[in-house]
Order: structure tokens, then sequence, then C-alpha cells
């Protein structure tokens, strides 16, 4: 099966060329030539289950035997209902609107020469994610479906797992008449390192997986990063909250998930509401198994454990949740786009100038009022599905979809008009808005 | 006057931190608040006329002591009419629309939480531009506007007329009620390099200059970079064009301006048409003393020097035209997308399909048909004013006017909606755009 990802001796920059030249053919493949590939990799992943599940079985085994705990083991499992799943996402994708082609700006410059911004293909993209076989078939399809070139390395874990759907989505696809190279598999630390000095034939990073790596490949390419290294998120409760709804979104925030980047890490409150509001989130955090770590004013309220300048920069990513008490909003907001990661954090408010206070001056992707901050994914907005959520503040930000894979490029037709022309008077610049149909 | 650019003593890094602090006032003025600032700026440029003519006459006392050649002259030169350019500069942009605050999105995702994208300021920029005093106006405005921070650096051959307009402009601006530090001025190389490891204070760099000032930029920062380091750009004359008009915008695209990056420097011609196309272009550059460089085939034609490989790679920014010939389109786009620099690039022909697919295939920031590449300017697409053009995919890509220095966030609106609520069936995802006036 090695042959078929990789033929004998191909350098990652090998495969990264590979993949430029077939990016050039991508961008022009039309809707329909991309969802008859995507409706094709639905039908391989369908035909092919009982080679898919065997080779997931090898690094099911393996893992076990590594001792790999409980949820990366499920996370890592592909089983006949995630096939199902995958088959579903692969044709309600070939069902979206398409991402290209879409114009996003009609003028005339002058009767007669028109500019159209118009989305197309950012090129190629190089995506690095976790031990999660079915991330494979969801990156290589949003990056099939939005005209990108890819290269995909997953979790070693998932090494086995990877290469069977990389195999029978690959075949599936150049069967449906996609250049060969579209995607390209990467298997090793050092295949992600000779990655990063690509900048010629990879056009954009997308790292997903710990900390500690997503910051490496930051700081170890000139290529542009998408994504997020840490999700240190905070839920704000203001002196005018509805304790009953503070409470109810508090526990959501913390709870509903532990290991995810939307979870809220630090609880602020505003110190007028403290004595109210905290043994009744103590009570009901408490009751959920989450260890509680408070400042001084907290600690006098609810007697928990100390948290120290450490935990607000801390992302748990486990049922710990650190809490500190504050004079109002502004000292929330302060504290947040200090210690922050720009992720999402929220405000539960009732009083319409401090909502306002919060939305304009706190600096993250995702900014919310009165609602869990677990509500940060491109399935719950509604994107379809997403390939990663982007703290940085350029191209996307927030849970990064289709949209987000897509950029634009000028085109301007005219007939003829030179800009010595609107020098001498020949033409004049009008910098009209086209009207739909119109042009 | 320098104590009053920079405080005795005051870092790059604390001036960024200031930049950075300034910020967060900044995203939360009004369009009002900005637009008075922009009006006191240019009240405070016609105030102080003489100040200004007078710092400048300093630099070009120093510039043509140093013998700098006449076109760099006359664009560090600043007088009158220059100031009066600036001043109708800073108040048609007042006159512009907010970019920020706009709704890009506003999404129903389940009754009582809306979803919406917001456009914001990036946050803080630094701009390394060259030395044209009016640039360091132009900047901080379309900055100021765009509610960014911003450090600027401009050419050392206008230091005193940068010192004395950002003087004017801080002042000003500062007196209509914008944060002290919104805009620090830099003064040396170091200070540049200094710049560029401040990746917790700066978002977004843009350098203006040489090509090889741009790619030591772009090595040397994990910033992200906006901007181009060349701009090497073709027209590619098909075997179906109008000759007349060929002619005409190949003598606009090559000599309408020398020293810019969107001038064409190598000219692709079909070879069916080589031969009655050739002679014609070859008379009217040579009457405009452009030097000719050609392939085998042209220079069979018309007699010219020979061009070299290194011709494909090099822009000249000077009257010199390098001239290939091609077997049709699909070589021309091949040339484009090896040697280009995904500036711009123009097709002139009169046949459908080979204008398609020389759009959606070439790979560019302007794809242009029959026209000259001569339009790639913010202020010819009507954005009003360009802080730089982009040939990065990412973000803003061509021209980049205030939409470029925006990015956005998602504010989501709720009423005590938590995740938990989708799960057992208290909510339901609707995913439904909201009507202007919905909400």
């Amino acid at each position: 099966m090695n042959d078929q990802i990789r033929p004998e001796g191909m350098t990652v920059a090998q495969i990264a060329r590979e993949a430029r030249e077939a990016s050039r053919e991508l961008t022009a493949l039309s809707l329909e030539q991309r969802n008859k590939a995507l409706y094709a990799m639905a039908a391989a992943l369908d035909e092919k289950r009982e080679t898919l599940i065997a080779a997931n079985a090898r690094d099911m085994e393996a893992a076990r035997a590594g001792q790999l705990d409980a949820p990366l083991l499920s996370r890592l499992e592909l089983n006949h209902r995630k096939i199902d799943q995958l088959i579903d996402g692969l044709r309600s994708l070939a069902g979206l609107p398409d991402p290209l082609n879409r114009t996003l700006l009609a003028r005339e410059l002058t009767p007669g020469l028109n500019l159209y911004r118009i989305s197309c293909p950012i090129g190629v993209l190089g995506v690095v994610f976790e031990s999660r076989p079915d991330a494979l078939v969801q990156i290589a399809s949003l990056a099939l479906k939005s005209g990108n070139a890819v290269l995909l390395k997953g979790g070693r874990e998932a090494e086995k797992s990877n290469a069977a759907l990389f195999s029978a989505l690959d075949e599936a696809a150049q069967g449906a008449g996609i250049p060969a190279g579209w995607a390209g598999l990467l298997r090793t630390r050092e295949d992600v390192n000779a990655m990063l000095s690509l900048e010629e034939d990879i056009d954009l990073l997308i790292p997903r997986g710990s900390n500690a790596f997503v910051r490496y490949i930051m700081e170890h390419t000139h290529i542009p990063v998408m994504g997020h290294a840490d999700g240190l998120c905070h839920t704000y409760v203001d002196a005018t909250a509805d304790l009953e709804m503070a409470v109810r979104v508090t526990v959501d925030a913390k709870t509903q998930a532990y290991a995810v980047c939307n979870a809220t890490e630090t609880l602020l409150v505003d110190r007028r509401i403290a004595a109210r509001f905290l043994p009744l989130a103590a009570q009901a955090l408490t009751a959920k198994g989450v260890r509680l770590l408070g400042d001084e004013t907290a600690r006098s309220i609810i007697g928990c454990e100390p948290a120290t300048e450490q935990d607000w920069e801390t992302e748990y990513l486990a049922p710990v949740l650190s809490i500190k008490t504050v004079s109002g909003v502004e000292e929330a907001v302060a504290h947040i786009n200090r210690y922050g990661s720009h992720h999402t954090d929220a405000i539960i408010t009732r009083d319409e100038a401090n909502r306002q206070y919060f939305i304009s001056h706190v600096d993250s992707a995702g900014v919310y009022v009165n609602c869990s901050t677990r509500f940060a994914d491109g399935y719950r907005y509604g994107f379809g599905a997403e390939v990663g959520i982007s703290t940085s503040r350029l191209h996307a930000r927030g849970p990064v979809g289709l949209e987000g894979l897509c950029t634009y490029k000028y085109v301007l037709l005219g007939s003829g008009q030179t800009v010595a022309g609107t020098l001498d008077g020949t033409y004049t610049y009008t910098h009209r808005d086209l009207k739909d149909g119109e042009a």
C-alpha cells in the first residue's frame, strides 16, 4: 500500500510540487466536477468499509497495547457508524453552495472597463491533525470542495487507518477526474519539518493539536499559519446578570466538554454579585466534579483552593476552573485581553452599556453575550464543517469553513483601456458599483 | 522636537506596547470621533505649512548634497501643492463610509441566539515606507480611519519632513480625542529590526520599498507581512488579438511609468501572430525609447537583442522589455505562473475560451483582459487610497485599502443558551440568515 501513497523515493518537496501543479488544474474545475469527486469518495468509503475497519483495527490494537486512554481510543476508532457519518458528511458537503467563483465585488471603473473580485482557491494547504481518522476525510474533502490541493499529516496512532482512507479517497477522486497529486499523505514528524520550508509550494499551514505543537509550527516557518495554540476562554458574570442564567451558562461553558478549546477556563465575577452568585455556581460546578480555584474574595465566599497568577494563564482542558473577582466590566475586559488567547469570551449581563463595552473592547475571535463559549464551532455556526478555529487576526478568524479556504483575485475586463487614456481625458473614472445582472 | 516624538529612552517595544494599549481604545471610537480627528489633522497641515516646508527643505538640501537623482528628489519634495493634496486626501477619507462595525453576516443559530460577523480593526500595524513624506500622512490616516494603531518608519532621506509631519498629525489627533500612542514614529533601521520580533504587540507588517528590503522583512519575522517583493507583470498577446489594441495596451503597460510595480516587464506573444504584431509593437515601443530583448523567434522578426533565462525573472523597473513567443494561451499561462510574481497579468484576446482559460488559470492578484496592467492601483480601483499592493494569497490580495486593514469578530447574542440544550432537544439549530432589520 505504501507505494500507492508515495512512489518510492518521493520527497515531501516533490509531493508539494505535484500538489502545486495539481492546484493549477483544480482551480479551474467546475462545481459539478468537484462534487462528482465527493460523491465518488463517499461511494468508495461505503465499498471499502471492511478494508478501512481492518486497517483501523491494527491501529486500535497498537493503541491498546500502548495504553492509550479511553477518550483517545474512542476518537481513534473507525466503525460502521462513523463511516456512515463520513459518507453523510461527504454528501452534504457536495450539496453546499460553491465557495469558488463568487462575485464579491463588481464595479465599473470607467464605461467598458469592469472590475470583479472573484473568490478562488488559496492553492496548496498543509494540514497536520490529531489521531482521529475522520479528520483526514473531513479535511481532504473541504480542500477539494474549495479547489485546494492538500498535504495531509495525521497523528501517528492513526497511521494505518489514514493510509487506508487516503488510498480509498485518492483513488476515487482521481477516478472522477481530479488531477493526480491533488492530495499527498505525509507520514513522519520529519515530513512535517520538511514541509515548513516549502514556501514556494505551500500557501497555508493549518496545524491542529497541542499548544506546544502549534507554537512550534508557528515559530519554525515563514508560511502563513492558520489555527490556534491556546483556547483560554472566559465567562464574565456582570453585576446585572440573571443568576439562574449565569449558573446554567457557566456550567455548560465549563463542563459540557473538557478537552476542548472553547471550554471556559476562567470565571470572572463582578464583586457586587459574588456573594450571591458564587455559592450557587460552586454548588452546581462541584456537583459536576469541577475543582475550583479562586482569588481571595472568591475564597472568602466559597472557601475553595487558592488561584495563583499562573492559573490565569492556564488552559486546564480538565474539570478545573479558576475564579477571579473584578470591580466591573472594565477590569474583566482588561483581564481577558491580557491573559486570554483571543479565542472566545462571554459576558452574562442585563446591562446594555456593559454589553456594548464588552463587545467592542474584547479582542477575541468570538465575543458572546448571554450564552456558552462552547458554541464556538463551525458546525454550530452553520458553516457545514470546519477545518479549524483561528485566533490570528488576519484572513479568517474564529471557526474556519470553506470560505476561509478561499482567497480572491481581481478580474478586470476591458476593451483596450490604458492608464494614459484616463489622464488625457479619453476616459473618466466612474467607480460605479454594478447591479446584479448588469454585467 | 525629538522629545515630542519619542520620550527619552523609550524603546521600540515600549512604543509598540503603547500602541497596543491605544488600539484597545481606538477600536471602540465612533466614526464621528475618528473623522473629527481626520479633519483636525487636515487643519493642522494647513496651519503648519511653513514649519513643514522648512523641515522638508532641510531634507531636500541634504538630498541634493547627496546627489539623489531627479525622480527621487521630486518624490521627496513637500510643497504647497502637495500639502493641498494631502489636506484634500484627509477630508475625502473622512467622507468615506465606515469600514468598521459592518455586519458581514447575520444568522439565527436557534431562535433567540443570533450570530453576527462584524468588521473591526486588525490592531497594531507596522508600516515601513519609501522617502515620500506624503506617504506618512496617507498611511497614518488610513490606519486611524480603520481604527488601527500604527508604527511608522519612513525613508531616511525624509527624516526631518516625517518628524514634522508626525508631530503635527499626532498633536492634532490627540487634541481631537484620539488616545496617546495611537501612532509611533521609528527612525532607524535598528528600530525596524526591533519591530520584527514584537509579535505580541504588532499584528501586521506592511513593508514598502525595494524587493531586497521586502524579502528581508519577510524572512526575518513571524509577524504576518502584507505587501509585495516583486512586481513582475506580463501582457500576453493572443493569436486572436485586435492588433491596434494590443499595441496601444502594451505601450501603456510598459511605458506609462517605469519604476512601478504594475508595469509590464515581459511581453508574451502567440507565434501565430508574432510576424504581424511584433513589428508594430517594436516600432511603437522603440519610439518611446524602450530597449527590447527577445527570444529567437522574436529576434528573427524584429532583430532585437537576445533575452536570456534571467530576463524572464527580471523586474526591470526601467525602459526595457523582454519578449517571448509562445505556442498559445497554455504556454503563456505556464510562463506567467512560473516566472511571474502573482501581481497583475493581462491577456489581449478576442477569443472567449482563451480569455476564460487565462482568467481561471493565472494565479495572480489581478488577471486582466484587454487592458493595461497599470490599472492595478487602489485609487484606480475606487478604494479611495491604498496602503500597498499584496501578492500574498491570504487576507487581502491586490491593492489594499481600508477594507484590507480590517478583520472581523463573531458576536453571538443569546438569552442563556447552552450547547447541552442543543443536544437534549431544548433548542434546534435553524441556521437561518437574518434579513436586514430583522435583528
